[in-house]
């Protein structure tokens, strides 16, 4: 999983993880995310960017929220976009992954965008991807590295590049969480001072996730002088797991409401990944509040991955195979 | 559902209802999506009037037909379009229908059209949209505001605009029927001379909703000279939910048939809003027939989605908020 | 099933098989497939070729891989494409194909390109399509005229255009293939000196079918000089329906294997339609290896469909309709 693989020429071969990341790259990604973005806001159009290029959605595990956002992100720089359903039983007819990935590869995909159920999955198809791109979109519990960028950039905008000023909680169910792990990865690379996580015992990883990372029982005392919370998605099937007791437990124990929320230090930031379960993890009047950036990360969102698919994709059609230009090996 | 919401610049803000809709405003879209099917059909490229702009097809409630209208006009007018499948459980994940509106708003979406199984559900959305336009694509048995405006379009084709001297029959379960409320608040604000309604005394519904209509107990007496039969789909489900003894009975008693349309004025015309039961609400003969008007209908539907698309989005980017050009507040 | 209709301009007015087709209008298709692959390879957009268009993916039985490769192919030549799903319940409600059809037609879709679960089914549609193209992506086991197209292009490429020099080999269910029916007509027309087949005996349809064809029971004996193998997909249900007794017993009599390839010609080709079960129809060694063009046929059928799209659309807009520019006579 330490396969993010940069060209030679500083572009990104492909997106697996952002375990091992050169800090330079990270920050050169978070940079050009945020100068596309002041380009739309300015008005520049960027639809000649990607023009010519074809971006495969390639889910193998369905996710319509990650879609939209890396549809929209590769729509408005002007590439072909199709979204390819491979969760369902009629795609596959008993076909391998990688020969989905290599017939979509065959008909001219550029980069794939790819979600899957297991670890590892989408590296294990980096291998053998035949020139193209891939971006992993989440694979398992192990990676999602665009929303640990989409999460940095947030970050930077409203508590600045001084990351090793701040103080950081991240809360919940962080064992079964490709965000968290993404998220770790990317601060303890820009060297974010201090990393507190508190959940369930049962919901928390071993240390090796956790390195560096200081294990506070109590959200009320993990919660007193942090500059930013990263409240994580409880899945509601944990309860039938028998991982948590009930929601109504978790929320008195984990919930973030307006008066934890004042243990933090001033103007301190809240983040979710989304889709948000109010009442469980988070009080309306959190998810609603001032400090709530969740709204900011989307829209972040949108904007890394327009800076990801713009890195892993040639800007001049080059070398081709024999599949033609629609198949650039 | 009085919410229309008219702009001070004269465009609309959202569109919810035909309730209580100016007649101008009214006559104005429909005049507009006339000039946008004229140009179209002398060959001027419509493209340029919405690019930069993106359209989501929000739906709550699976509607392949509508959805399809309006990705076909917003594509056509140069937006970008997101198909959003909010009906699946996938999709929602426990997500309240307004974060997943708000989420995606946050992407940069500018104009939601939403399909919702939910009575007043749309404008309930509308009240927190947070600068991004609604148009109702059809909510429970409430509103259904661009089929009532192409029925109008139709009607005024094919009868002109003289709608006081028109006689029009709406036909069936118009109860149930979303499509029939708006073509009443239509008709009613354009002055239509005689609106008379026919179906089983179960399937109508009370005196507000046909404020100003004439009930008729027996079809062949409802059809006497009127101008133009409005058809209502019998949902096969009724005769499940026991509302009617069979498919077959209704058919004898309310279904159109070429005999039964003849005692209709001259020329009188017959709509439905599809898809149509062939042998339950509407005969072969008289849907393929010279008097039907029902795939006009359909053309008349990428117009005024067309026209209404561009009534609610400005012509201009303007105030921006802090998600960027992609979410213009 | 003779219908592929050629219009007096020489342009195809629907493709619905290739049984009948002229020799001189197969081989212009593939000439334009293959320029228009040229053309896209030396950097020529073909984005204007079909703008104005919309072309509508309508499948009545779904099948991800074939509509993706027409998306592609519309998209690149910069038509609208709009993929309507007609395999679900909710979208049908009891609607009759041709009303689907129609209705789409009404909102101005120029082409179809059509999956249908039974024989006939598109040909049928064709006869009152209302000026709108037709393209069988597809039909119960009867044709599947542009997957038919995509292999002999790839045949073409490989061993030149004396097709009467050749010796060809189809291996598997022909019984249900509507590829291989296609593949048979197309191979007659062109003259394909020697074609044999071989597969259970069960799975083998009638001598109608198989005009021309060398029955051979053995695939070791039927392998023996060919220069081009069309092994074709075994349908898993096959086992359980009980025309075949278990899938090694399959891959044991059928399945080919590295060892087995050695008894072709020199320099002898695989092909495949996809998706493959690997170890049930073919060995892994082969279908990766070096002799197997299975993703040039994934290719070449994105450039075969380019050229059926411009052969069925008109390169102009002509007459109109009363259903305007969008919905051309």
């Amino acid at each position: 999983m330490r396969d993010f693989q940069l060209r030679p020429d500083g572009g990104l071969r492909h997106l697996l993880t952002l375990e091992g990341l050169p800090r330079r790259t990270l920050e050169q990604l978070l940079d050009r995310a945020q100068a596309l973005r002041d380009e739309a806001y300015s008005g520049v159009s960027l639809r000649g960017r990607l023009a010519g290029h074809t971006v495969c959605n390639l889910f193998f595990e369905p996710s319509t929220r990650t879609r939209s956002s890396f549809q929209l992100a590769a729509a408005r720089m002007g590439a072909d976009v199709l979204n390819f359903d491979a969760a369902s039983a009629s795609t596959k007819k008993g076909e391998t992954d990688l020969d989905t990935l290599k017939t979509l590869r065959a008909m001219g995909v550029d980069a794939f965008v790819i979600r899957h159920a297991h670890d590892g999955a989408v590296a294990a198809l980096a291998e053998k991807s035949g020139g193209a791109s891939l971006i992993n979109a989440g694979d398992g519990r192990s990676a999602h590295p665009t929303q640990g960028l989409l999460d940095m950039l947030t970050l930077r905008q409203r508590k600045g590049d001084d990351f090793g000023s701040l103080r950081v909680l991240m809360v919940g169910d962080i064992l079964h969480s490709r965000v968290a792990r993404s998220d770790l990865h990317a601060m303890r690379t820009l060297g974010v001072g201090e990393i507190r996580v508190c959940g369930p015992g049962n919901l928390l990883p071993d240390d090796e996730v956790l390195a560096g990372c200081e294990r506070v029982a109590s959200l009320d005392e993990a919660l007193a002088g942090v500059d930013a919370v990263f409240m994580l998605r409880l899945q509601r099937e944990r309860m039938v797991e028998g991982l948590v007791a009930s929601l109504d437990d978790y929320f008195r124990d984990y919930g973030l409401t307006p008066a934890r929320l004042r243990r933090a230090a001033h103007g301190a930031i809240v983040l979710h990944p989304g889709p948000m379960n109010r009442g469980v993890e988070i009080d309306d009047a959190v998810a609603d509040g001032a400090q709530a950036v969740i709204l900011d990360q989307v829209a972040n969102g949108v904007a890394v991955r327009m800076a990801v698919l713009e890195a892993v994709l040639e800007p001049e059609p080059q070398a081709t195979t024999a599949f033609g230009p629609w198949c650039r090996a």
